[in-house]
């Protein structure tokens, strides 16, 4: 049992429910160390929402509004962490939603697409063929889901499935906290924030974007900008931590 | 199964082991997403041994070399990955062993003690009695052990009771890659350091050190100064990243 006087009580209750969800077997037990590197990342950037991120969601709506076929990646960190904020994301951009796994069991698909479904999200499902460049499970991919997409959103992605994706010639949003790490190096747009602040700005602004709006965020969108922007700010933390 | 085309294979093999002792009960769900933080710190580093982390890790050796009565604390991800350095740094240092733990079973004491005695260590046991100020399980402690000790080595461990060992009045020296920690903080003496990188740095102090040389390492100890330094070499890093 955790105390509420432990200093640290949200991000162990949230390590907590990962746990729980590690032990239904949702949750990958590499997706709890996953998690672990994203929670250092996102105290460096103080645990909020920074103006770039914020920036960066607004972009990524405006790239979902605009797409022609828009796909949501979901694994087993993001139904365990952001079930809900998907179906709601979905709503908003009409983007399919569609369980893609490192650590796949026909099993664990089953389960995470039951969660997201609980959770009200419409999840694009059936037979998956081996679509995608990668020697992993995560090659794994629908002919109508991912593998036909022109923007795959993915939410706590690791490494080499968005190079492979943007190799594919998609463009890739990718949710990632360290901005550093390959897959925000090489998406097409890269937000620095945690999942579940992310979601729910991307599908405000899905709703609150005009047409203007859009074209002018598509128009000076700029990743390298947007990640050095996110090191500058766990930058400037790192120089006054000691203060 | 993990590709060792994968470009992290190294540190994917590192979580699949802690993953397999998780299931077995060592390591808590909980020292999974704890050992993704240390993750974080040891990329923003560059996983590698810096010069301020070398000499702290010496500093450590000569605490431990002229303590009356040292206690390295070990808890489930101490043992998963580094029994063999603590049974080698108990011997280098003549300090007691003993198993601290935040998710507490007598189950996975014993557990974690069978797998430091089989690495060689000889592991100080018996009756535990709630003796440490904390309200959640790490209040535990044996008598003669670490609630006696002068000098006491935390290797990963988390915020809380770090502060309360300092409070009782004792040394603490804590192994901890992220210098913001709580843990990092408060300690006399704060390592950076990859806990498999750092413990037989400490050892080999422990046999290298001369008594002049441990002399001078006391009386130059500057545990702000080591965390400022440790924070200089992510802040470079983080400059250079996007270049």
């Amino acid at each position: 049992m955790i105390s509420p006087d432990h200093p640290r009580y949200r991000s162990l209750v949230t390590r907590e429910r990962l746990a729980a969800c590690a032990k239904k077997g949702v949750v990958a037990m590499e997706g709890l160390t996953a998690h672990g590197r994203g929670e250092a990342f996102d105290y460096l950037i103080g645990e909020r929402t920074t103006e770039s991120a914020r920036r960066a969601e607004e972009t990524a709506a405006a790239m979902l509004m605009t797409a022609r076929h828009p796909v949501i990646s979901v694994n087993g960190n993001t139904a365990a962490l952001a079930s809900r904020e998907i179906a709601e994301l979905q709503k908003a951009s009409g983007a399919l939603v569609e369980v893609n796994l490192f650590h796949r069991t026909e099993e664990r698909v089953a389960m995470i697409e039951k969660i997201l479904a609980a959770a009200g999200a419409d999840v694009f499902s059936g037979e998956a063929e081996r679509l995608l460049p990668l020697s992993h499970d995560r090659a794994w991919s629908r002919r109508e889901g991912m593998f036909s997409a022109d923007i795959v959103l993915v939410p706590l992605e690791d490494g080499d499935r968005c190079e492979a994706l943007v190799g594919m010639g998609k463009q890739v949003i990718a949710i990632d906290l360290n901005p550093l790490s390959r897959t925000a190096q090489h998406a097409t747009l890269t937000i620095v924030d945690e999942v579940t602040r992310a979601l729910p700005e991307i599908t405000r602004a899905c709703a609150e974007l005009s047409a203007e709006d859009r074209t002018r965020l598509l128009a000076t969108s700029d990743n390298h900008y947007l990640l050095s922007e996110a090191i500058r700010e766990i930058t400037m933390r790192l120089a006054h931590a000691l203060d």
